[in-house]
């Protein structure tokens, strides 16, 4: 039995090392189209923060490893290009531009995600860089160090773009961001969104907020200029973190379905609409655990998991995937921001009847030294009393609380079943009531008893 | 209708201020033995450790505002001490000494826990403390004070020994901590008790485990010898920490029914066995989640929880409480020290068939600067699946992310469900499979598929 990977990150290489220690006997093929495997992408950021630091930290195991130690035929500089659904093949370019073919018993694609780039004027200019792969996070790196960059302009304001410009602040690089929507995060409710925003202007970030971008061009002393209505940017780098897509045009050639956001659609057990064929990372949906319906939120943990049911699922113990619940968590720089399940908008598009708190409440207990303020907010069915959705915001205790809420969205909880929650309480670390209970508590009194 | 509660510490004055709420035409009457109402006890040891604050930081709400602001008629200095259950009626004795006797329509015991004294020779010498109201709180602060402490036997390895060990180390006090039991946190997986004992010791502690205590007497120079076997550790002050008793003599003595540890035995929604008297707080037992049988854990959440929902089943909106997970957290110098639901003795006098596992998984992501060892473990019933317990222990993200444990108790959850849940991931914050999947993937082998 041969089992192919195309791409060889989380989830492609997480499902080859599993399938290989699940099925020992059987060949194990990846086809990634770079150099490098299995690294932290994530960590780039504060990577490129640090000077100190190469990129190659980030590796968390080699190709060697894979192939000498773990039996795995990892083929790196393999791009692959056709799948042949009929002739079970894969067809593609090797390292040195030779073609290659290869057959395949079962299939993995896992492609990942590009950045999306905006068809417009100048963004193939040199400078202007995204950060997703590896290789981008060098090329970055070295064009900070060779160029003396700085200033740079951000183009986005998800969470590549605040880790960055915490990245580009540490290196004391001016940064200006902006955007088209005229919201900070749009997502947040704005009590907690006002405070990420303040923490942003507050390390010096100038943030432009609902301007369209023209063109990026070439202006004096190596400087780009990122082309506004009515104002031009200037910096010597221009950072693109406008999102991303899925790679999902090799699948979509190749007939098979297509989900939310053009991500290959997969059931629970990864199978895309081929039967031999699976998907799993950035390039595949999945579902969400609030809605019960299909969504795309490429995130890692994601990756990693659906990489291990690939394999599970091929050694005869398939996965029934429970899906995302959306937790999704960021640092800007000294605030932990997290939220978990839908936003008060995404819960009305999802057609629920949904009310919303969102509270301030102190970090510790009463009293105790160095409190400061979390913003919680809750989202639920106003009918049902279901939990939703939340966010939390603060300089401590925002992160690992969102988890609590994550399990609850997991088991369809009620507010009234969460609010009963034994939770931690000690002096050092919350209140008598946690933050959670009391936004909680607060929830209660707007749903129907 | 008339309201009397005897108690006014957490579970008491929760009960009275939200019964007022609930029923403003009430007429309500708090008896309070001491002078000191609705304090954070559990932030006494940080208040005792900093010299320049008052243990009166640590009232939340002065007995005036409940007088004032609130309508309850707060008595305080009313020690109660008869309750006649025909009569419907409270003696006790008031402020100067004078007999009182109150009728009541519903009446609520809150009548907390107290420090468990051993009946041995010289546990009543002058120096010899125990630290459970505000009142001991002040009497500690000043002995330390006066007498120019320089040296403290903390009899006990408990919560409180451990908080009040730091204390004295922030004062730059020498201790010595004993117990007759020679295993440090016994409840503990001693993978994790070690580390937390460690800790103690660093912060140079001496640790004597295993010492029958024998007696107290006093020594030279202001100092007092507890005399073990074969050895007396010397101290100018000896702090009783052997953990706490219920107060439910008086709930004995009027024929209530009594629980577990002598704990007042009391349904979900608070009724002790006289539909007409209810008991809340310290002095009274629980459902655990885990086991569905009666516990007795005081802690503070339970007990504030406890008084609302003795304030919500008067006002005809009857709770159902679910009862404690078992949740419970404490700072250990620098270490986080976290619990929930059964270790792994507790779960096999529970009558089930508990598998563990124990791991040391790094605090944040692979490469990232800061990360530190996280210590996690975690208890399932082999046959069901079931998740029955987990425990915590590190320099960071200890305490919240029991949280999501506690939740996953609450639901009665198998290991396989958790070991599904989209838990946060950044690399600051955790790797990408945060430690608590990372103890259920490993504990998932241990139970039956």
């Amino acid at each position: 039995m041969r089992f192919v990977v195309i791409g060889g990150d989380a989830a492609g290489m997480s499902a080859a090392s599993r399938f290989k220690r699940n099925m020992p006997d059987s060949e194990v093929i990846v086809l990634e189209q770079s150099n490098d495997v299995s690294y932290s992408a994530c960590g780039m950021p504060y990577n490129i923060a640090d000077p100190d630091r190469e990129l190659d930290d980030l590796v968390v195991r080699k190709a060697e490893v894979f192939r000498s130690k773990q039996g795995i035929d990892l083929r790196t500089g393999h791009r692959a290009e056709v799948i042949d659904r009929e002739d079970h093949s894969v067809q593609g370019v090797g390292e040195r531009g030779e073609p290659f073919e290869i057959h395949y018993d079962k299939l993995l694609i896992a492609t990942g995600a590009s950045p999306i780039i905006p068809d417009l004027p100048g963004f193939d200019l040199d400078g202007v860089m995204a950060l997703k792969t590896l290789e981008d996070g060098r090329k970055i790196k070295s064009f900070i160090r060779s160029r003396g960059v700085k200033s740079v302009v951000i183009i986005g304001m998800g969470y590549i773009a605040l880790e960055m410009c915490e990245a580009f602040r540490e290196l004391d690089i001016e940064v200006n961001m902006v955007k088209p929507r005229p919201v900070f995060l749009p997502w947040m409710h704005p009590d907690l969104s006002r405070v990420v925003q303040e923490e942003t202007e507050r390390h010096g970030v100038n943030l432009h907020l609902g301007l369209d971008i023209k063109a990026i061009e070439k202006g004096h002393d190596h400087l780009l200029n990122v082309v506004c209505e009515g104002i031009a940017l200037q910096g010597h780098m221009v950072l693109v973190a406008m999102g991303v897509t899925p790679n999902s045009r090799m699948a979509a050639d190749a007939g098979l379905e297509l989900g939310p956001e053009g991500a290959i659609s997969v059931d629970r057990s990864l199978r895309t609409s081929d039967p031999d064929i699976f998907s799993a990372g950035d390039c595949a949906d999945a579902y969400h655990v609030v809605t019960g319906q299909k969504t795309w939120i490429p995130l890692a943990l994601r990756a990693n998991r659906a990489g291990w049911g690939v394999a599970d699922t091929l050694a005869g113990k398939p996965v029934n995937l429970k899906g995302v619940a959306g937790t999704a968590v960021f640092k800007v720089f000294d605030l932990e921001v997290a939220r978990t399940g839908l936003s008060l908008k995404e819960a009305q598009t999802a057609g629920f009847h949904p009310v919303e708190v969102a509270i301030k409440a102190p970090s510790r207990a009463h009293a105790h030294p160095g409190s400061t303020t979390l913003y919680s907010e809750m989202v639920a069915d106003q009918g049902s009393g279901r939990l939703l959705g939340g966010q939390l915001v603060g300089l401590e205790g925002a992160v690992h609380r969102i988890n609590a809420l994550a399990v609850a969205l997991h088991q369809r909880m009620t507010v009234r079943e969460f609010s009963q929650c034994d939770l931690a309480y000690a002096p050092p670390f919350s209140p008598v009531w946690d933050p959670l209970l009391t936004t909680a508590n607060q929830l209660l009194k707007k749903v129907t008893p």
